[in-house]
């Protein structure tokens, strides 16, 4: 099991009892949220899609994150994060997003945004909610603790 | 670092040296792959995307897989597999896509198609390929057999 199977579990057991499917969106984490998910037998009853939108191009494309909240805010923000997730949920069959921006290191840093810095945001129909983490440790530290933040609000959302 | 560490290195080194971008489609191993490929600093030189195609849906809206192809021959065959590698590669801006589809257990087997059973494809312009593993174990060992072998594929075709 991965560290990450109690909280996914919590999760399924909460979106099974809403009968919600969920999708993700991930950059900095690029992949681990949805491997974290899909590590667990029986999550494609609740687990619909991944999308790691690794480029500015692909959150453009697959997301339709315009690319001037991209360049005016730039793609670890709070905008970009919240468009990621609401775009996701228009275009997937599911009840609930959430998306991952951020800087997970070594490099990568810019003023005002130090490896660390990831902006999460979840949507459900007509809400959309979003967090700054600020993290410490190596990339897999950060990486880890943001799927971890991921799930915690995940679960928060779905039982909302 | 991952047990993945290793390969991820040598598919970067191979990638760099051509210049090429990678992406990966994947259903049985839900972005496994992806998060062993992001692991490593200095990925988004190389790694654009990857799509976690869990359902038939994702497979159909995001990768232009026919909903013929997959009644015809189930989600788990080697004509899912290549289109998914192949419509990835009409869709995203790089030169190499590798694609997942498999059982990872405890269910999902089906007459002929045991748990364990993982077709991997990868293309590039014009050529793509497609092997056929029938993995042991559970359905961790099954996901990360799976990402070794996709890893071994895709060093391969790199250096091809």
């Amino acid at each position: 099991m991965t560290r990450f199977e109690p909280a996914v579990l919590a999760l399924a057991d909460a979106l099974r009892a809403r009968g919600w499917r969920l999708a993700c969106a991930e950059s900095c984490t690029g992949g681990l949220l949805a491997a974290a998910c899909t590590a667990v037998a029986g999550s494609s009853d609740w687990f619909e899609r991944g999308v790691v939108s690794y480029s500015n191009d692909a959150k453009t494309t697959l997301l339709g994150v315009p690319a001037a909240t991209i360049d005016a805010h730039g793609a670890v923000s709070e905008e970009v994060a919240r468009a990621m997730a609401e775009g996701l949920l228009a275009r997937a069959p599911v009840e609930l997003t959430l998306a991952v921006t951020g800087i997970a290191g070594p490099g990568g840093a810019v003023p005002g945004k130090p490896v660390g810095t990831v902006w999460i945001a979840w949507a459900v129909a007509g809400r959309t909610e979003a967090r700054l983490l600020q993290l410490d440790g190596d990339r897999a530290a950060v990486r880890e603790a943001t799927v971890d933040a991921a799930l915690v609000a995940l679960v928060a959302a779905a039982r909302a």
